[in-house]
């Protein structure tokens, strides 16, 4: 059905950042936009109009999730990195069932739908389960099934099975496009260079998204550092920089590994929150944005980074770059509403979504101003509004969403999925794996 | 009227963070804390029971703001300090009334309730409008009403003012001893050694607080540096340090510094949000608690730090802990929250909030577990619990607030002030301010 969406404030996420005054969004019946504008230049339309009290903006991007573990959330609490790994996040996944992961993946996507985050790109098992989750809230997924070498897993199968899975349904399926498959090689530490390779050819052809971890934590890597200078060399040497990459923390990179992502058109998962929790460090974002590196934000799972909002993260990243330089300027608001969705869309390769423009999916966010956040109402300076927007209000105010221009969060909760029942359903499988 | 409080979780933030399950808080008629324990050890009663769902804690303090600033929430955007203060917010707070600055106070208490926190230290201007504002929301303040040199600012008027409020209605006063008077000199680079002495033995004299701003940037304090060593000693020198006195920001101190505070008592209020937006450091929080420094949390002003969630700034303690040592484990979940209640206190020099013993005033929060965050239950491991609340809850889930055992938020909403009429009134000012 066509619609028009008609708000006192549309925020388009154009690379200027513009913010537009009573403003309509033109939704097709395929679910994309058809027209952005000022409402006095309109054209005229017999369609539907849904009048909207705040300001409408494009769905968030999560660029970097393992959203399932909402089961996992808070367990063993402030444990160092490989204690809490070893003995409580391992031990605990190596419980799950299928049913299981699809539970887990529905409550981390209801939320990330209250939040107003559209798109999520994930690295989990159960890929099946994952899409069937998101198709059953009405979120959006890039999801990247892991492939790694442990005893007991087979690289070649798990890569097999991706192919099967693309080769069978598409790269892109379900209502809106809402399914996207790629391939999760899980990092250059747990996978031969043979394996890299024919990841990396396998993504090639297909025109698949390859997310992987790449340079989280100053101890790992260290015998592909040693062996080739840096990981994203060993990358590069391997053929995965030439298709559509995603480097997800990227956090110890030098001069040439930023150069080399520009060159080859790498995108970054920027996980500030994450990489904070756990000690990593500080990725060199303003080094990579003056490099014309895509850049998106993502929260990581919900076992280290806990309420999945990727809000915070916006605010994170504009803090942590601001430290880092020690300028208070360099990541402005608007630079980091930038990053969470049109930056978002660079970082996976695709320009369907993370903006309002016309042909891109209605994926849309309406977030209202009863806040003491917009105390100063709506008709303030831009700069102003955007900076109450990102700074003080960020999820708490997201009513409405929409994904392919159909609503999937009413009033601030799904319209979907009955949440208290997924929370029961969490509990319950939380106890067992405690058990 | 007596009560007791019944919830399933008490956090009570005893040193140990403990927590405690099925328990019990009574309240005698005064409004202060009669007994905290598990509810089968509790002594009879005949005083009405009130069953809460959810997690029964101590209202936080937000050790260090400036919450009239409301009404200038996100003016200037991300400008750089410099032209942001002289271009923007200092002649915009020229054009505030005394009713205007009521107003913005209202705003930030109401907003501050609802967060949760149930103390602010203040320092700003229009004392007499703070305290009324905080009588009117019912909240609880430590003010500091500003002593500064600058051109029609006359710091021995200023000192003789508070003097007179003191020394008329006595150090704490109002229903519940809500408000306390203070001294809020600005900083050592704002005041000449004479001033600073003269404030720091009258306040010594009435035993009130001293609020100062210290080494918050690099380039502040210059000349006082280069004169005494350091700011701090400068302070000790002219008996700043003997009294009750409380340090903001404090990031940038040496080992002597720090070792002076420690024996001095000086309290810190370490603003990390605030910090790091205006890309002034990170303080050296981890050495500080390791030499024994009573340190608590603040916001800072919504002019710098927009929605004054110090929920936000426990994450953020720790976050920046860590990535100041490299360490994911130097600041806990449970460090977080004691900094963000008894470590508030502690740092403000009092006794009588900040936890949930006898003794204490019953100012007091109830966190509901309607949320994701919680989607465990509250079977879990005590440490999963605590790191869902600080990590993943913060403030979406606080429902109902008491101060000195009145209750003043229920349903997440201000029972005294109608916060829709009070942000139109924000609106109003906003308006005329930008005119």
């Amino acid at each position: 059905m066509q619609r028009r969406f008609h708000a006192p404030v549309v925020l388009p996420a154009d690379p200027a950042c513009s913010l537009l005054r009573d403003a309509v969004v033109d939704v097709d019946e395929a679910g994309r936009i058809a027209h952005v504008g000022p409402a006095s230049e309109a054209p005229g339309t017999s369609a539907p109009v849904t009048r909207l009290s705040g300001i409408l903006l494009p769905g968030l991007v999560n660029a970097h999730a393992h959203s399932p573990m909402t089961l996992l959330r808070g367990m063993g609490g402030d444990l160092p990195l490989l204690p809490w790994l070893t003995e409580i996040i391992w031990p605990t996944e190596a419980k799950l069932k299928p049913a299981d992961i699809r539970t887990g993946m529905l409550l981390g996507s209801v939320e990330m739908l209250r939040h107003g985050v559209t798109t999520s790109a994930e690295m989990y098992f159960e890929g099946e389960q994952l899409a069937d989750a998101v198709l059953t809230t009405g979120g959006r997924v890039v999801l990247g099934p892991p492939i790694m070498e442990l005893p007991g897993m087979d690289w070649r199968a798990m890569l097999k099975s991706i192919e099967r899975w693309i080769d069978t349904d598409g790269l892109r399926f379900g209502p809106g496009e809402r399914i996207e498959v790629g391939y999760g090689p899980h990092s250059a530490y747990m996978l031969n260079e043979e394996a890299l390779r024919a990841t990396a050819e396998s993504a090639a052809e297909r025109g698949a998204l390859v997310q992987i971890h790449v340079a989280e934590a100053a101890l790992e890597d260290v015998k592909q550092r040693e062996a080739h200078g840096s990981v994203p060399a060993l990358l590069e040497k391997v053929g995965m920089l030439r298709g559509r990459t995603l480097a997800a923390h990227a956090i110890h990179l030098s001069d040439e590994d930023i150069a080399l992502f520009a060159a080859r058109g790498v995108g970054m998962a920027h996980c500030p929150g994450s990489n904070a929790k756990l000690a990593s460090g500080i990725a060199r974002v303003t080094e990579l944005r003056k490099a014309g590196v895509a850049i998106g934000l993502g929260t990581d799972g919900p076992a280290s980074n806990d309420d999945i909002d990727l809000w915070e993260e916006l605010q994170l990243s504009a803090m942590f770059a601001r430290l880092a330089t020690g300028d208070s300027t360099v990541l402005t608001a608007a630079d980091a509403f930038l990053l969470g969705t049109r930056g978002g869309a660079d970082a996976l390769g695709r320009t369907d979504i993370g903006a309002l423009e016309t042909g891109r999916w209605a994926d849309m966010v309406h977030v209202d101003l009863d806040d003491p956040a917009f105390a100063a109402g709506i008709d303030v300076p831009d700069v102003q509004l955007l900076s109450n927007l990102v700074w003080a209000a960020g999820s708490r105010r997201v009513r409405d969403v929409w994904v392919a221009g159909e609503q999937v969060v009413g009033d601030g909760e799904s319209l979907r999925v009955d949440r208290a029942q997924v929370q029961a359903e969490v509990a319950d499988t939380s106890a067992r794996l405690r058990s």
